[in-house]
């Protein structure tokens, strides 16, 4: 395993981006985090680099068969100037389970860490600190090898890139309208929905894309088998208050295991709010919104962190909730949960490292 | 829509390689087609240009989320030094249904064969002309937009790239030994499984893997639903013969639409073989060969061909098809098809066209 990392640092450093101009994932920072795998040497020639291009053959398998992953994890940056990031170990845990289901070698999560902080404290100055922002950290491998056969890449990159970003939604948190998806299937047991791959994102684009027309934001995805039960949201998990009782889709080999997803059930545990992992049909979640029993619908996501759901369009029907209000709980959850994250709040869990 | 390809020629020649050492997607030849597109301008610089690795941000979008499509076919060498190409405008039709899935901007198919045809005749040396071997052609698009966010791309590159290949078995058609997946799942209805995009294949990397350890070449994918019905091989449709009627599983939005699949049904009926596209279940297969009446099995595919097919692994046991032996039907299949491509044989059907 490497335990070196050799940095060269920019020569210039490019202007930072006013925080209200902040969009998610537009702006780079200054540098980068780059490692190589060969079969020979592993994992290896860990570096920290001015954030430029890549350069690879047109036969790389990255452009023909997918075989990629990646994470998603945010930095803070406290009132006191310190620096946060939330629970990074179980992007890591999460990265090399993707890695086992696509064939990747697997990364000493550690090392990644180390790794990952050391390039937030050299373009630490590029984490915003008014509400809502933060520094969104994208680890990424890709097969480099040069070759057209249907097989593992040999030869891999794992970069560490760093993006600025503002507030998911720039009015603060604010209820978002949901398509109930009937044709189209993001994944099934057996494939690759517990993965972070590419290929399920690419395959989500075209629901998205014909929910977004209707005048909704994101699709809710339900089972690929009989397009019953509840699985998750684009790039969020799903929760539900129902009569008192907060339920979330089981982890059941399909869905994307979310970090912010653990972190609420172990809050909600933490405050006796009922919380409960199972199988959750949709019709279950419509009889209890006839009954008038849906309090509140929410996504959780490390981009959006508690997304309230305000409307849900299924069979022809809209089925508002809370009044299109956010709820209670879903905001109880929000404050604090970003609390922790930004410091502000005492971090009972554990949750919140700091870069030193 | 773009109608002028700028042409710039490489200074340097690499050598090319001897046919005998020649393996399947590892040698590029000397120039490649490159095309863009961005919202404002469509389609455009279409150009040929040395073939050389190519620059991206970090941030492209192909990094990230697999919203990429390709296609795969081959140009063949005659004895009397003619370049034929097979069916190409059917890949161009597919390439346009994969787009379709995929939200990529749709392309001109004449223009590409165009682009495609210049290529190939620029490069024509490069076309190896023993027994078996061919130019395989790979047009590729990636999507090139510097941005984290779960969205189509705004910007694309086409590309197409050329790569002298051997035979696909060293030692000429020869049958294979094919692993029955009961754990992995591909593709079902409303995922991507009818278009050619890279997710697909790097979702059956995991199970290919095992069924190698198990000293199997290839898996057969069953339906994602009921693990029941038969779909397709690794890159390759599939096809039964059983009691003198061959049968293939049918169209069903899940499995790859094949080229190969389309002429070997075309070409049955035309030698009056019985032959239908109906849904096929794995346990029908099994009590045929166990009646003694599953006489063939065998893949379709551009790189193989015929693969034809001497033992499946399903449920503990081994089923021998023909005694391991390549039958009649697969032989006369291959003989005839290669023919077709290669010129040696009447093209009745008129799938052939020729490169000037
Ligand atoms: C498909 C999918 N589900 C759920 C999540 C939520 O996971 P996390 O809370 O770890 O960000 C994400 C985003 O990362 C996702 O992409
Ligand atoms: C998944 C899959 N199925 C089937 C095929 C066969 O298609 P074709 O005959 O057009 O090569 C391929 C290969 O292209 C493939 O990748």
């Amino acid at each position: 395993m490497t335990t070196n990392i050799q940095i060269t640092l920019s020569e210039e450093r490019k202007e930072k981006p006013q925080p209200e101009q902040l969009e998610f994932g537009r702006i780079f920072t200054d540098h980068m985090f780059v490692m190589d795998y060969s079969p020979q040497k592993g994992w290896h020639d860990a570096r920290i680099e001015p954030f430029e291009p890549i350069t690879l053959s047109p036969a790389s398998m990255v452009f023909h068969y997918g075989q990629t992953v990646f994470e998603g994890l945010k930095a803070y940056r406290t009132s006191d100037d310190k620096v946060l990031l939330f629970r990074p170990e179980k992007n890591m845990e999460r990265l090399n389970l993707s890695n086992e289901r696509l064939c990747i070698p697997e990364i000493d999560g550690e090392f990644v860490i180390e790794a990952l902080k050391k390039l937030v404290s050299i373009d630490k100055e590029w984490i915003p600190t008014t509400e809502g922002t933060s520094l969104y950290i994208r680890p990424f491998i890709i097969p480099t090898e040069y070759y057209l056969g249907v097989a593992p890449s040999k030869f891999y990159k794992l970069m560490i890139i760093l993006s600025p970003v503002g507030s998911y939604y720039k009015e603060g948190i604010h209820p978002v309208k949901i398509f109930v998806e009937n044709q189209y299937v993001r994944a099934v047991d057996g494939g690759t929905g517990k993965a972070k791959t590419g290929g399920n994102y690419a395959s989500s684009l075209k629901a998205q894309e014909e929910a977004a027309k209707k005048g909704y934001s994101q699709v809710l995805w339900l089972d690929g088998i009989e397009k019953k039960y509840v699985e998750e949201v684009g790039s969020m998990n799903i929760f539900f208050k129902i009569n008192g009782e907060v339920v979330t889709p089981e982890i059941n080999g399909s869905i994307l295991e979310g970090v912010t997803r653990n972190s609420i059930i172990q809050m909600l545990k933490y405050w006796n709010i009922p919380v409960k992992e199972k199988r959750i049909s949709m019709e279950e979640v419509y009889d209890a919104y006839k009954e008038g029993v849906l309090e509140e619908a929410f996504g959780t996501g490390t981009a959006a962190v508690i997304s309230p759901i305000g409307e849900f369009y299924y069979k022809e029907e809209k089925m508002i909730i809370n009044k299109g209000q956010t709820g209670d709980v879903s905001k109880k959850l929000y404050d604090t949960l970003t609390g922790i994250q930004k410091g502000t709040e005492e971090d009972v869990f554990g949750w919140v490292t700091e870069v030193k």
